[in-house]
Order: structure tokens, then sequence, then C-alpha cells
């Protein structure tokens, strides 16, 4: 089965709102195995919205209309369905006294725009779901001779998201009569390129090709690595968990030095995993980071209980490394200072190379200093310097990674 | 001129990206004059790719291939494009020695896939602009009996960033023989709503209906406050420049209070410039937003010049505020120490307050150490944490901007 994603608003063309609905939408198609070939967005003019939505029920066999539902002139979505279903628009006073009730509810009063949210083409029933003052319609037409459904939702992303997972989802999967379970598990590694990975994978890829079930992808992420995604389509839950555990395995035993973790697992979420099951705390010294490092493991470790703090810039800041101290004897002390000044168990600094101090521009020192143990490392960088420093972040939290599994 | 976008991987499909390409895209088309009429996402299929290239060739004078130039097997645009222009693909031996001496530069081994990037429909030209290792073309074509014209651009939107500023757009206004020039000037406010902007501007905006040129609009921008864009058009830059000069003049009258700058300028380079400008140099203590103060400073301020560094987490990390030391009193006491220790004209502390320690929840504290002056001040902050630290910072900035513009 097909859908097809219309999202309509002329914001979207100017870019005043990035469209993240229809994304949202083709995730959550993709995970119940329906194909969504094409994903438009059309301005709020009635000749292009019903082009677009014709040529979309041509191909598909239902079409998710999302926008054009709110009280202003340019909301015309109910109009263009009406004309392509071939009716008229009868007012629903009960959704008008919905809609009245919301305004009252908010201390505001209805005006009579609000009114014109209430008219429904003739034919199409009402989405249960209305959280918003926009009601949701499921509008049945003919096409090809075919029975069809134009499904039209608001813009409002959560709106959207309610009435998609209380009505719609499901009621695609019924018309689709699919019994088969669609699921995905992403592997997300860094330390390699896309070709790099691709190359690895070659023989194993071909061997899927002549089985079907399941599939491998790639998907560069830029500064988070590379993600292999494991798709596998079986009768119920249980099977699919089985068909992806095994290929997970398969994986993990030709790529598995670069594999880091799972789905939305980031960098810094592992990091901080594998510290608090070994119960250490961090304490972080940035030179030209800049507080980027700092920042993404607060992100995750809000109340700073196991990521203690840090220190930027200062004695490991923009200064240029001098003749007598190497950028690794600057990172090593700075790691024992901030861990010392903290209080960690674990301190980690991350310095550069400035371009006049006789090392490669680019160049990142790395330290990590323990109780007994002390880690170096160097990594040279490509990149402007917006880049460099997100690209030095990752690669010092990949650094501490490898050392804790080891631990 | 129209001009069409056409966003290529099944990743969009999927929702594993969100297309932000387009609508980047969108904004610039808009800025100079260029009509978007549709958008489309199509995945890495040969026959959609190319039924999806050959309608925007139908209907638009352009169209502009975003992503599908990556070294793998699924990236088909150049081959697609060349059986549109009904020719076939021809090596550019240059290309891959530019590609081969990226890979060194990085101290890796180009594999033999990403030759596969120099393949160029024959009779398309190159962008010049080659940031990554996915060259851009132009590629001309005849649809309808008009010579129209095919971008492709890789989908990494900094490489697609590049060429379209660098090449296309510039190609674009050329092919479209518009001689007027049109251009904007965005005034970036913070500390007001659109409503409240907008009502204080109700009575310009109706002048300005009835002049037609130039033109506002408000653009929310959530974190970053509301922006207000001045268009004109005029026959030369010079005139525009006036026009939108005069426009800003009056629109400083009416809401100078909250403009803090203008285009690109993000509160942290402007209060960098106030800084710059009296020779002052700051350093930070932060409590709760964890380094995002010191990542966005350091962001543009990358050699850590003006803003030295400073300390993140430990003492107004996420400890509660006892009874005996208030929040305004732990600002203080940080702002003092961090200036102190990083030897700093001024030291900026922000912290929050925990749920537990008799503040409300929410309630962010500021405090400013200078040579003599000490100014403290507090905001209550509403939304979710990982808003929450985005609010204060910008909060904090703000708190910062307003007392260096008195200094």
């Amino acid at each position: 089965m097909r859908c097809e994603i219309v999202a309509i608003g002329t914001e979207l063309l100017l870019g005043q709102i990035v469209d993240t609905n229809s994304s949202w939408i083709g995730e959550q198609l993709a995970l119940i195995g329906i194909d969504s070939h094409f994903q438009v967005k059309v301005g709020d003019n009635f000749d292009r919205m019903e082009q677009t939505i014709r040529q979309a029920l041509d191909r598909s066999d239902a079409v998710i209309c999302c926008g054009g539902l709110g009280p202003t002139q340019d909301d015309i979505t109910r109009e263009v369905i009406a004309a392509i279903m071939g009716v008229g628009l009868e007012r629903e006073e009960a959704v008008v006294d919905t809609i009245r009730e919301m305004f009252e509810s908010r201390g505001r009063v209805m005006v009579d725009n609000n009114r014109r949210q209430a008219d429904i083409p003739i034919g199409a029933s009402l989405i249960p779901q209305m959280p918003g003052t926009a009601p949701g319609l499921i509008c049945p037409v003919s096409a090809n001779g075919d029975d069809k459904v134009i499904y039209a939702v608001p813009g409002v992303p959560h709106e959207m998201r309610t009435m998609m997972g209380g009505t719609i989802l499901d009621d695609l999967r019924r018309r689709s009569g699919e019994e088969a379970v669609i699921r995905s598990r992403v592997l997300r590694t860094w330390g390699d390129s896309e070709s790099g990975l691709a190359e690895r994978l070659a023989a194993r890829i071909e061997h899927l090709d002549t089985l079907g079930n399941p599939t491998l992808a790639f998907q560069a992420s830029g500064m988070e690595g590379i993600k292999v995604r494991i798709t596998a389509k079986a009768a119920d839950e249980e099977a699919t968990t089985a068909i992806i555990g095994a290929e997970e395995a398969v994986l993990r035993e030709l790529i598995g030095d670069v594999i880091f973790g799972i789905d939305d697992q980031s960098m810094e979420v592992v990091v901080l995993d594998l510290l608090g099951q070994r119960g250490l705390s961090l304490a972080v010294a940035e030179g030209l980071t800049g507080g980027v490092l700092s920042a993404r493991l607060s992100e995750v470790d809000h109340d700073l209980a196991t990521f203690l703090g840090g220190r930027v810039g200062g004695d490991v800041g923009g200064k240029p490394v001098d003749q007598l101290r190497s950028g690794a004897d600057i990172a090593a002390e700075a790691a024992k200072d901030v861990r010392h000044d903290f209080g960690a168990n674990l301190g980690l600094a991350v310095i550069s190379a400035q371009a006049h101090d006789g090392q490669a521009p680019g160049t990142v020192f790395m330290h990590l200093a323990m109780d007994r143990a002390q880690h170096g490392g160097t990594v040279s960088l490509p990149g402007d310097r917006a880049r460099f420093r997100n690209y030095a972040v990752i690669n010092v939290l990949n650094f501490l990674r490898k050392i804790l599994a080891d631990i």
C-alpha cells in the first residue's frame, strides 16, 4: 500500500517553517510497512493544491494532507478536497459548538472566521481526536476506479500527531490488510567512511539482497558518524526482533570496532552510561572546543551528577603551545588539574595546536587522567573551524569511550 | 521565473533526516524574487526521480536537485540527469585527482566507489565550489522547446549552501533577466511577542501596505527572538540600501528598545562586539546551562581573545541552593570568583534555582561582577529543561548586552 504526503502552506515553500511533519509521518508509515514514494510541499493555491492532491491519488492509495485547515481565508484545504470529491461543504454545528467551547474555556471569544473550520465536505467523516480548533477529516474518494482516501490533518505538529496516532495509522493498516510487522534498528558507527563501511559490508549486503529480508541501509549523519539501519519484516514483533538480533550479531562481527551505540544513543549517552556503570565521575578541561564538550555532556546529564563540570579556556585556551611545553604535556597537566579541582575520578582534557607553534594545524591533543593510569592521544582533523571543534568533541568522546570499554 | 526543488533520498521519505535544505533554498529564492511553487521529496529510485525531475522541468524554468551525489550505488542523481539530458556520463579525471587529494590530506585512502563521484553528464559544467567530495553540476536541458537548467548539489547542508551562495543564486538571477534588485535586512528583536510587535507596528504596516515598497514581515525564530524583515525592491543596490536604511530608522523609533542586532548578528556576536569596542574581557561561571553559554561565545570568539573562558558546574552546578546562601548570593560570588580566576575585566554568572530550595523552579539568577560595579538580575523562565537552558543563555546574554550598552 502506498500513501503520499502533501504538506500545504506557502510559508513552507518560503522556508519560514521547516516541514518536519512529512518526515515524522514518513517514519510512522515506514514502521507499519506502508510505502511513501513522494512527499510534496505546495503553497496555499487552489489549482496547485488540486493538481498535487489529484496526482497523489493517481499514484497512491491514500493521501495525507497536512495544513490549510486554519480559520483564515488562505486555509482552503477543505474546499480543495470537496472539489476533488465532487461534493459541497456542509457546516457541522456540533463542531462549531466544540470550537466555541474551546475559546470560552480560554476566556476568549470565537471570531466568525473560526466557523469556517466546521465546514466539512459532504460524505467526509470527522477524526475523533481534536486537540485544537481544526477538525481532522477522513474523505473517501474514488480514483482510477478504486476506492481511495484523503486524510486532512492540521499543520500544528502536536495536533497532527494526535490524529495520526489516534486514528489514521490504524485506519491505514486496516485498509492495507497488511499483517506483517516491520521494525528496524540503527547501529551507530564512528571512525570509518560510508564508502569504507560499504566495502567492508559488500559481501554481506550482496547475500542479504538474495534473501530480501532483512535489509541494510547506510545513513551518513555528518558529525555523528554513519548509521547502519537493519530493517526486518515478519509475522509478529517477536520474529522481527529475532531477525534483527541475529543480523546485529553478524554485523558486530564485521564492523564491531566502529559501532558505538544503537538507535538514539549519541556518543555522550554511551560515554555517560559507561561512566555510570563503573561508578566514575568526570571533569573536563576544554581548549579550543570552548564549552561544546561540556554542553553536550550536560545536555544528557542535566544535574551534573556524573559529569561534574569543567573548565573552558584559561591555561588550555587560545594561547600558543610554547617551546617548552608540548601540546601533549599541556593536555596531561590540564587533565590532572581539572580532575583535582572538581574532585572527579577522571579528568579529561582536549586542546588544539595552533598554526604557529610548530605543530600541524588541526592537531588535537587528548588526555585522560585517572587515579593510577594516564592515557594520551592525538588526532589530526580536517575542516573549517566551526566543524573542527565539533569533530574534536566527538573524537575525544570516542577516545574516552574506548578507554572506558576496557576498564 | 520559477524554480522547483527536488530533494532526493529515501532517508528523507523515511523521516531519518528532516529535509531542511529545501526550506533554506526556498528562502534564498524568495529573497531574489524567484517563485518556488512545488518542492518534492523523492527516494533513490531511477524512475520516480526521472518522473519528478521531468515534471518539475515541465512546470518550472529551473530545477535544483539536492542529494544523491554520494559515492554509493544508491546515489544515482548523475545517471538520472544524464538520461533526462539524453547524454552519457564521462569521468573527469581532474575531479578524481581532487577527491584523491582530499582523502590523502586526511590521511585516508580513496576507495574505488569515490571515482563515481567524478562522473559528469556530457554537456554539464562543474560548480567551481567543491567543499566536499561531491562536485555540483549545472546541466543545460531543453524542455517544452525552452532552454532550462537542472542544478545538482550534494545533500550535505554546508556543501549545498556553499554552492548556492557561490554560483547558483547568481546564475538564476542572470537567467531570470530580473533587473530590479531585491534586498532585505532583518532587525532582530528580543523581549516582545510577535503579536506585541504587530500591535506596535500596526499603523506603520498599514502605511507601507498603501506604498507597496518596502514590505515588512515577521518571523518567529523561537529561542532567538522575533525577526522583522524589511524587503525593498529598486533599480540598483544603492537605491535598495537607501530605502532599507530609511525604514530601519523609522522602525528603531518605534521598537528600538527590543532590537538587539541585524541580519546574522546573534546575541553573542552583539555582546562580543560591545566588549571589543570597550576593550573589556569576560569570563563566565555556568550552573545548569552546563557549557552552552561558553560554547556560544567561543563559537564566535574562536581564539578566546575577549571571552577568556569559564567554569562549568562545580560550586554553581547542580547542587541545591542552601538555606544560608540565596541564589543571588551564589551568583554574585561565582561571578567574582571567575573574574578573579581568569583575570578578566568582567565576570558573569548564571545559575538556576532548583525545585527544592524554596525558590520557584525556573528562576534564573544572573550576576555581572565588574571592577567597581555589581549588577544582579533574575528572570523566571517557562519550558522543559532542554529549552530552559537555551532560554537562560539568551536571557543572560541580553542582561549583559543591556549593561554594556550603558557603559
